[in-house]
């Protein structure tokens, strides 16, 4: 229990290193001096996660990933997509806090200002979005869910025009939708909350910055007192005999 | 077009034949003349899904089973589990309605009383449960959720018992929680029905009847008039070169 | 018990047997072949149901119908308005099914996408809208309200410019609202959901076709199992001494 | 528009004088001293409202009377029933603020505490209640609906034993609910709210007082400034050719 | 107890006499026959209320001045500003009514029509209303919060303005965001209700008339049958000890 | 900018230095490494907060403290009542990050368990513990609010009885309420959740660890990104001429 505090960030698609590295930069330099950090991503799978299928492809690994990461004395993990996949299957794993990107990011939002707006890839990602916030009880903190209409590669692959587009659904959801904060709804709109919130003059969260300080004081936490997500019903373990390994 | 409607029942879990001729003889009972009926299971996984990380074993095997039965010209596909995994996923994938146990019954019940209690398994199910009733946005129709203290797996072993169990719940449901309607709340809590209605004297809701009727309806109207569920945003099918097929 | 599944349209109004007679042809059209349909009016009555007070005109025609039907074997009665007017007086009466158009396709709406819009007559239409939605628990399920502007009866002398105007509404219903799913929220808005279909590329709820399906499978379920609306609590029977029948 | 305020109390209901008698002592004895009231029922007619079929005989008269008292130079008309039968189409008929006593009574106990609890008459009325409470927008005041099991004609025939039950029901709304305000949930639970205040030390709403002093304070209102209930869309009135006078 | 009703109105700020004296000949033009009242306001403290901030420097003299009304004998107090600052606690102190203008008028707006819209003063208060409305279980009754963007001062400063930005407000409210009736959301916003009533053709609410209504309606109740907010649980008083003057 | 993370622990009450000890004991057991941590008390008030009237004795002072925090270069300030008293004005009076500790408390324990159950002191607490509810918007995470039935003075000088009672009551969250995470919601409940999730295998949440834990991650936060609470609309900073020093 010593030593510095380990994190991992698993990024639960199957890109190459690149953005793993892209990740780890931004990490790198939010992080506290007593963590550290590894990212990783699946062997396999999609360079995105548009598509509730895909989400099939997957689960597994990324199930594998966590469950040996507790093995491996991390203190905690994060899944790094906002849509927080195999979130609560996860913490039936493991008794290390799992950190869901979207869950962290709405609640730290919530307690920055009156109502959050989100700015989504594409409308197909609002449905999925909405559950969300029903699910983990926040449909009252929402400003509005507005869209930059990039893909997830595409965000990647031009990022000023993402910036820009970003910029301007943000302006609107402050001027037409009252919202006080903004939520970068995507780990891939990633690396300029400082800019837009210089030009703004709004808190603008950056998904994998804030979901990783949100790790660290979960990991803290956990290390210090043994606080860490329920084990009682919801997320309650299964028995051996009963684990998803056992299937494979 | 012609011919008869023709539904799949897939039980999303890895079970044996003998199961799935329970399930069929049921399904054989209530069924209109004008329908065929194909029940199957999934080659592995677990007899039971209690936990959530559980469905990452099964997803892609039900995800296969969905999108070849459309390409088998099935009219309907059920995933005969209370809990509805993977139903978002399997909308994306086939154009055919693809009916979720959970989804179909508790918006029946909604039609046919006040308020529903759900008698679900254990206590393990409620936060599942109550994640989908808030997704389904049915929260006012909810008049509790008690649970019967049986795996489903004992469930099918125990029949009498659970019988008894579900049956002094639902007296409980309608007299402390004021409900009007009780969903037996899981696919292995069927086949008594009609007795717990004539001791209670209040609906009862056996999930593989009603939600096989609900089936049997959006096939019709399928073939009739092309309505199934929406293709647009939260449904919206992934380009071939994101098929979860191309990842596994 | 034997023989066809008979199920009674009553259209809530005074209407003439023009009327009746292109409901019938909608519902003969869709309808399974193991089911009679008849389709009546009352014996006086506004041609249509705007306003509320209206109500007081019809409600004891509309009940002595329903109440006669379960005499004459029907096995259940749809109430042909998307008001549902005497919806909960009527289930008092009987023990058949008693389907209310605005319920029930409201609730089949909920299962086809993650919201639904409401194509109405006319913004004197939206409170009584919004308190049914509120009643049946679906605000969540609800993109929006907007209005076509045509009274009911207008929609019948011009049923062209009824379809352009509902067609413009529907596109902007999925466009501006996000709505995945359109109701058309009137009977007078019938007999054209595939041409709206095929034109946005959008399940369109024709609220006759639907609410008729959903009577057929409720009747077939009460004819199987006995599988009613409740009668304890909310929908209890009058003794005889304060049935309605008896005070006119 | 000189002279006192004229306010009509309908009991919307088939009762004899002797009940209107009751009513309008308990009237006598609070109203302002520039008020005066008249009390009536209806000439046929159940003698209570427990079942909503029973509301399709005592709407026609009920909206006679209450067009007739705008002509008559009534200042407000209080429909006498707390589930407030006919209130939106009655406000419809006339720009005289029309009382609905469930409706002005919840509104009242909202700003006298947290939550209130309402004591109905049998646990038929809940699902009532509760759409009404859900209508009128305040579930997140409703601490519960707790029943004393009087039919309101035996209210009226036992009024002790009623008193102690609506006593012994109150105090376990207060200590088991943590409701701070009671409400009488029937015009026939009236005239004993000082003792049940004295007894409980909490506020206690008797319907009838309640509703009536809401009904001085807006016919006040509506004489001094003109305000009432609107006309626009959910109230507005019908044209001369569709008012339910033409149908009866 | 017997001779007329007293209220005391206070505004909670520091304003001049000229402001207290536009309120009273409102509250003049409009009381009861069998009312006085008296307008104050507070010894020090800013003109206007538009920061939360600014609560802490009238609370303390805001309750002396309740606290001592109670004992001069006055039957109820009203808080004249919207935001209702201060109200718990002042209920806290007294047994007299105690009204709050922004929560006596949403709930009479709410009687008064399906919907309500709030005009503010400045985008500033948006959050503290939509706090108040959920506080006060409204949120369904709220169809829009829009801002006339006048500072309060800047209101009396230039009341033709005013009365144009409202009346144009107003008008967006009704037509665009369907709106029945509408809030002047300050007690700045006084002394037009007829003129925007006849201009737009539907209720408007001036807080100053109509929370005033409201408090002769309570403290005749409180008269007449002791009637209040509760003191149990929320309101209930505070022990001599731990009185605020203790602490002054 | 360089240098420790400051984080000042303000308790809004009139306690005495040994308190602060107490906290400041707490905290340093569980402060990051490059964290200091200062614990002060106001010059006068109550020691305990339970009448909302006491706030007005306090919020001056609190105000105070935390506009001069910013002046001398604290990083972020902690409110250390569970109650949050002055979290918004505060909130407009600095740019640097204000902790709720309720705030904070109910958002954390929200991404531990699908429900919390909030141990309160006594049933005064309820009516404002479920307002905070509402406000942040959080109603749909709570199980149940509790009391253990000690004022927060009392607390302190039966530590071992309260533990007992806390335990006693936390057990029936879990078991009866199915609560998945219990908060300790007094910051005077200090102390022994170590002990608590031994015994009882859930999370809890001591309310001064874990908002120090949150401060500390949004002081970092604020200082590596600037990222704070939104300054636009609600927490909007009065101008010079209206800010409360100006009043007092």
């Amino acid at each position: 229990m010593s030593g510095k505090i380990k994190i991992l960030w698993i990024n639960p698609v199957g890109n190459d290193n690149a953005f793993d590295e892209h990740i780890k930069r931004i990490l790198e330099s939010v992080k506290r001096s007593d963590v550290t950090v590894d990212v990783t991503h699946l062997a396999k799978g999609p360079k995105q996660l548009e598509y509730w299928s895909n989400e099939s492809v997957i689960l597994v690994d990324l199930f594998k990933s966590i469950y040996e990461a507790e093995q491996k004395n991390y203190d905690a993990v994060v899944i790094g997509c906002f849509g927080d996949p195999g979130l609560r299957g996860a913490r039936e794993l493991v008794k290390i806090p799992v950190i869901g990107s979207g869950e962290a990011c709405m609640h730290v939002a919530s307690t920055l200002g009156h109502k959050f707006s989100i700015l989504a890839s594409e409308k197909k990602a609002i449905s999925l979005l909405e559950d969300l916030v029903y699910t983990y009880g926040l449909e009252k903190k929402l400003a509005s869910i507005r869209v930059v209409d990039f893909t997830p590669v595409r965000m990647l692959e031009e990022p000023q025009k993402l910036q820009a587009a970003a910029s301007s659904e943000a302006r609107k959801a402050v001027e037409e939708d009252n919202a006080e904060v903004i939520i970068l709804g995507c780990t891939c709109e990633s690396g300029f909350m400082r800019e837009l919130m210089t030009e703004l003059a709004v808190p603008v969260i950056d998904v994998v910055v804030v979901s990783f300080k949100y790790a660290e004081m979960l990991a803290d936490l956990y290390r210090n007192t043994g606080l860490s997500h329920s084990k009682i019903y919801g997320y309650k373990s299964p028995p051996e005999d009963e684990l998803f390994l056992r299937y494979i």
